[in-house]
């Protein structure tokens, strides 16, 4: 594994991207910064509106350490929406109660090419958090991959079945590439923003890689998140990268040979013992409770987590789930689930 | 491969689900009786409501049989829909113009044993498909796989994270196994029903096992398929079952290992190379073009149906798209594909 060499960090989920075996995984959660919190959902009421929180760094900071202060995980993610980069290139962005709304594009040209002062909040709000930070917990920057953020931005909003930016790649692929490419120089400079200001590893989020053919994950999930790694890498050699390819279901290993990744976070649908086999010897893998588990809690979650630990903690291994974290989870199970999770692994 | 001693049909259907490799694969499409068709919209105007159409014997063959005499696809699929099952449950069904509308269940004992009296008028149906279609179509009934049936009855639709019967199964697994066991009874005698009735080979729709955990899909997606399969096996020896775990992924090969299909309907996101190597010696694959690309058209959709007849025409093959037609789709692109293939593929 490129990283192995050279560990000097003692942060644990570090130590696990950089492929080291820890008897207790790091661990995290996906929207672990969100409206399961009271004290988060008190922020959110004060900012008014999402596009505001995200953008205020003082609330933006305080919503990212509140999970952190509750149940001490591993890592803080800064608490973000991959959609400020649609908003940087000019689109119009809100959030109603159904999800996030964007006037669609149907040309590339339409837009601008990224009005980088927009993000500079973010930066702001990184700076604040590293203040806020304990010494052992690592700081996670993120953005949307390319092929996830063009759904949102040509279907405007979340869809069904993808109709339009399906239509639009297959019926002029290079004007479609074009609107990537955007979307990818945007998302390059955003990620650099954010390591700069002081995230220590990076998440690309594709969330609807799971919807392309083969040809197009190959040409609209890969070929976009080689680059970005590649770019990034160049310039910040030593900030892991995570790559989530939500649903690529038998092209995960694909993703993880080509696009050179750190660390890759596995749906709720990938088995324990094919990441174990496939994809842990390149690669840490991270994941992969389901989301529902957490909100059951209950032994059903105990020894969910137990077989998960057991599987994939005998290799380079950081505990999450699947998915996002459901509103309606009790903070209860999490807490739970965080005495689960200090319990020393047995080596096997 | 189980069934390829003893063919005896000459339709080219089912002898690819006997094994056998064709020059010129046969075809049908998901949803080919539908919206994109205006002939189908006419007959859907005149009966007024989706359930009535379903249930009117005479309404439902001939919206069966209009795509076979409009592009002669080697198999017809009877016109009927996965959620009479529910309905002959006892769950009151409407659809709604954002798609089914059922009163949510959450307790299996609320449902009735299955009312199959309210099922009959799909048998006359079949009769009557049976009557119209040409020598060399086959005829293939349907019913959606358990998990999939129990999705809609317990969300109430159509879900987005299947959040009540998820939640469902892991808090009572005894409770919602009990509900599983009524879906598949039913399914059982509803399939056994329309293959007395005529029809040659059945499909397992089961759209929605790719949201589960792999404990999951082995639970609720395998094990009740293996179980129907088994039944249907007993009873219908000579009669080829097709299962599509739709978004199953990394598990369609234990799909197929451990259910006993004859043949499995490959989603858009499978890759050709997985289904020939490690599918395709086992079963016969069918699909799995991209609905979206028969919306579009051109060059592209050739490209992608010469490429799809090249790897997988190798093996025993029947050609479908990945998901259903979309309403869009205008009918030159299917009469179109209708010339594509029947052009004879070359061999390797």
């Amino acid at each position: 594994m490129a990283g192995t060499s050279g560990v000097e960090s003692t942060k644990p989920l570090l130590r696990a991207l950089a492929g080291e075996r820890l008897d207790r995984p790091p661990w995290w959660l996906m929207r672990q910064a969100g409206r399961y919190l009271p004290e988060y959902r008190e922020v959110r009421a004060k900012a008014g509106d999402f596009v505001t929180l995200c953008l205020t760094p003082e609330l933006a900071a305080e919503v990212t350490l509140q999970p952190i202060r509750r149940f001490g995980m591993d890592a803080a993610i800064l608490f973000s929406d991959i959609l400020l980069v649609p908003r940087a290139l000019g689109q119009r962005l809100s959030f109603e109660n159904d999800g996030p709304k964007l006037e669609p594009v149907s040309d590339s040209a339409s837009l601008g090419v990224g009005d980088m002062a927009m993000l500079e909040p973010v930066a702001e709000a990184v700076r604040r958090v590293c203040t806020g930070l304990p010494d052992r917990t690592a700081l996670i920057g993120f953005a949307g991959a390319p092929w996830t953020v063009a759904t949102y931005m040509v279907e405007g909003g979340t869809s069904r079945d993808f109709h339009r930016v399906k239509t639009w790649a297959y019926r002029d692929p290079d004007g479609f590439a074009a609107l990537i490419e955007r979307i990818e120089s945007v998302t390059r400079e955003f990620l650099s923003l954010q390591i700069e200001a002081g995230v220590e590893v990076v998440q690309l989020f594709d969330s609807w890689a799971g919807v392309l053919s083969p040809a197009g994950f190959e040409r609209w999930v890969i070929a976009p998140t080689r680059r970005l790694v590649t770019a990034l890498k160049a310039r910040f050699p030593r900030v892991p990268i995570i790559g989530f390819p939500r649903g690529a279901g038998l092209l995960y290993e694909r993703y993880v040979v080509e696009t050179g990744v750190d660390a890759v976070s596995l749906d709720t649908a990938v088995p324990s013992d094919f990441a174990h086999e496939r994809l842990q010897s390149l690669v840490a893998v991270q994941g992969n409770l389901d989301p529902i588990l957490l909100l059951v809690g209950t032994d059903a979650m105990r020894r969910a987590v137990e077989e998960l630990r057991a599987s994939l903690g005998s290799g380079p291994y950081v505990f999450n789930l699947g998915h996002g974290i459901l509103p309606e989870t009790p903070p209860e199970h999490v807490a739970e689930l965080a005495r689960i999770l200090a319990e020393p692994l047995h080596r096997s």
